[in-house]
């Protein structure tokens, strides 16, 4: 079984590192060697310790195309040309692993047609939550199950962020300094912070557990660079915690069953520090799905690095290996739902509000008309502070997000607010069914 | 795809519910309806709501070898009939979709043997953690990786009682009560208390995990009878909890890689309360996986329970009809390593022991010279109390069981010694590689 590599950057030097150490247990559990054919890089000059030099060739044309390749991994990432590559990959007969969500999130459906067409395996464990099991539980161990809500913590660098806000009381810009100087932050960290990352794995994440296709731009998204220490304070005082959440929902209709569509959206919310991703700590990841009969479940560990990402390329490249051995391909991806994503005015949620109001007769009153305007009910009312310290936090009911937003903006327009100082959504809570 | 269906207990008819309400989706997601031959039952005269009297029938001998079933889902549990109608079932070229932990600790080999020879499906996910996809992972996902340990809260009904000890100082007849008027408990709570289905589920695992055959026989055991709120408040002042634990580790020779064999023992132990695992309450199940490229994955959920387990069921049968559409079996089990299973005396671990000790000079002389004897370090002493109280905590680093053991024996004979009070081991620190 030959198997072809495009990229040997840190996940891909990984690879072949695995490749060479765990070699005889691969071959026992595949039942044949596995044998690197060739790695596809773009700078051959630079020195890569262990990796065989005349395997190396910066033709990966040539290389996913050549008759004696079985399987091709790609770890290069991006959009082209690794589309390219994978779809000639398969037009040829291979089959594919690969770690690249943002190309799966963006146009996996010309990637899953080609594998339906070609009868190749498209396999991409590795591009959500690095190593942890989650794609092929998803797809397959919950395949006879009806998936609610998917809700997770799938970037790493904003866990850590948020966390160091949270457990050592740092303002955003400080934690995010630290994230850079210890390495899980990158110099330019937009993709991080702005959600970009975890969007795209919320697409991907929504696609297999809804069975409807989804992609990055389909996603709310909302990034983490507008969390201030205030609203860290404010979490902590009802007993909550702020993550960044991806979140996928069946949004149900009327009548029950498939729904109306599917909500999938990433933003910091509070969740309370009961739930069990509260406890998720520093850069890890976690997965939390709840479904129609297994219940609550999470899949928790390392969601990026060298290692762990190579970990779930070779738990794929094995499986893989195994189907072409058998000559079947495994499941191909099934989107037969088709539901609508809704747009996030329709996405019903709960509302965390602080405001800073006058000392005065009726502000209570004045703002409870604004809810009640909006037809969003309140849960909660604390008035914090005196005189000129006064505060109100304001937590809603469930209300669609288009009325919750209508809300502040009519906030932000009384007399008696000063400020709206801090506005986040509340999640965690059992799906209503 | 005709499936029969051995047992209509609490799972089974979870499992004819779930056929019926999303034959739909179930159709989708393998190609081709799922259509249920016949349920085989010993009582054919329960009554049971939602299920058509025309497919009943006690012959399941008759129903496993006929020629219009595909796939046989079995659900009756226990060593016999199970095993035999699973054989048949093969034997005329059916797939099988089990939940039995028990005959799969027993007697997996013959199971697996005869898959192997018949070209059969053998899938059993809901054997272990009941909804949790935990062995596809552990099967398929970390197929390319090297698993150091695995470290499981397997059995909710311990874990009920355990929490209550711990959250709410309840003795442990009186947590047990409390579990069997919830129902988390049986009338004869033996298989749980005393850490029977834990033991098989661990040889499940560690089979799983080291590719090597394991059975329940091998796995060393004790259950929780034995611990006392005094146990349970010692842990606290460790800033630990005390779970029942299932670990299977590989035991590393000196030389690295493989190692000597494998140790798989399941016990009551002491974990730090920041482990993930320790924040696992009532009757949830969670396990903690340590692999070498995969760093530290937790898979948690609902371990039993007759939705959650048809739920994993289900999944299973999907994959399987998949595979009976596609012409070809999933991997069969792979044992090639064939690791020993060392003794409990071999395994290496660490003691909490608390004494009441008398009040004299020298006690903690000859206390530390008991260790030494047995070339057991001490990590840590604690004296709690004072004059006809004092107490001694002590909190070794790891050693041989045997020499821990030995040390317990020996401190039992010290005049100074008036009783062990407490003596627990203390698990969930980073594998040593």
């Amino acid at each position: 079984m030959r198997v072809a590599l495009l990229g040997c950057g840190v996940v891909g030097s990984e690879v072949v590192r695995l490749l060479r150490e765990q070699a005889d247990d691969l071959a026992a559990r595949v039942g044949t060697p596995l044998e690197l054919a060739g790695i596809a890089v773009r700078r051959p000059e630079r020195v890569r310790a262990g990796v065989d030099p005349a395997l190396v060739t910066t033709d990966a044309q040539g290389l996913v195309t050549r008759d004696d390749v079985d399987i091709v991994i790609e770890v290069i990432g991006g959009i082209e040309p690794a589309r390219t590559l994978m779809l000639e990959a398969m037009k040829t007969g291979k089959s594919v692993v690969t770690a690249n969500k943002a190309l799966l999130a963006e146009d996996g459906a010309t990637l899953f047609a080609a594998a339906r067409e070609y009868g190749a395996d498209l396999y991409y464990e590795a591009s959500v939550a690095g190593a942890i099991p989650l794609l092929r539980p998803l797809r397959e161990s919950l395949v006879g199950d009806h998936v609610h809500r998917v809700l997770g913590i799938v970037n790493g660098t904003t866990n850590y962020i948020l966390d160091q806000m949270d457990s050592a009381g740092a303002g955003f810009n400080e934690a995010l300094e630290e994230a850079q100087s210890l390495g899980y932050a990158e110099a330019d960290p937009t993709a991080d912070v702005e959600g970009f990352d975890a969007a795209a794995k919320a697409a991907i994440l929504a696609q297999l557990a809804f069975h409807t296709p989804v992609t990055a731009a389909d996603v709310h998204r909302e990034g983490i660079t507008e969390v201030s220490a205030a609203d860290v304070a404010g979490a902590t005082g009802m007993d909550c915690v702020v993550k960044l959440l991806a979140i996928c929902e069946r949004v149900p209709s009327d009548d029950g069953r498939n729904g109306r569509g599917v909500s999938v959206r990433v933003y910091p919310a509070m969740i309370p520090r009961t739930h069990p991703l509260a406890s998720v700590r520093e850069a890890y990841n976690a997965v939390f799905v709840e479904a129609e009969s297994a219940g609550s479940l999470m899949f928790y560990g390392a969601g990026a690095g060298g290692a762990p990402t190579a970990s779930a390329v070779l738990g794929d490249l094995v499986a893989v290996a195994r189907n072409v051995v058998g000559g079947t391909p495994g499941p191909v991806e099934v989107t037969y739902a088709k539901l609508p994503v809704l747009p996030m005015g329709e996405t019903v949620t709960r509302y965390y509000i602080h405001l800073d109001v006058t000392d005065e007769a009726g502000v209570l009153a004045a703002v409870a008309a604004e809810f009640a305007r909006h037809e969003v009910s309140i849960q909660a009312v604390r008035q914090v502070g005196l005189g000129e310290e006064a505060q109100l936090v304001v937590v809603t009911h469930r209300a669609p997000d288009a009325a919750l937003s209508a809300v502040v903006e009519g906030l932000r327009g009384l007399d008696s607010v000063r400020e709206v100082a801090s506005v986040m959504r509340v999640e965690g809570e059992e799906t209503p069914r």
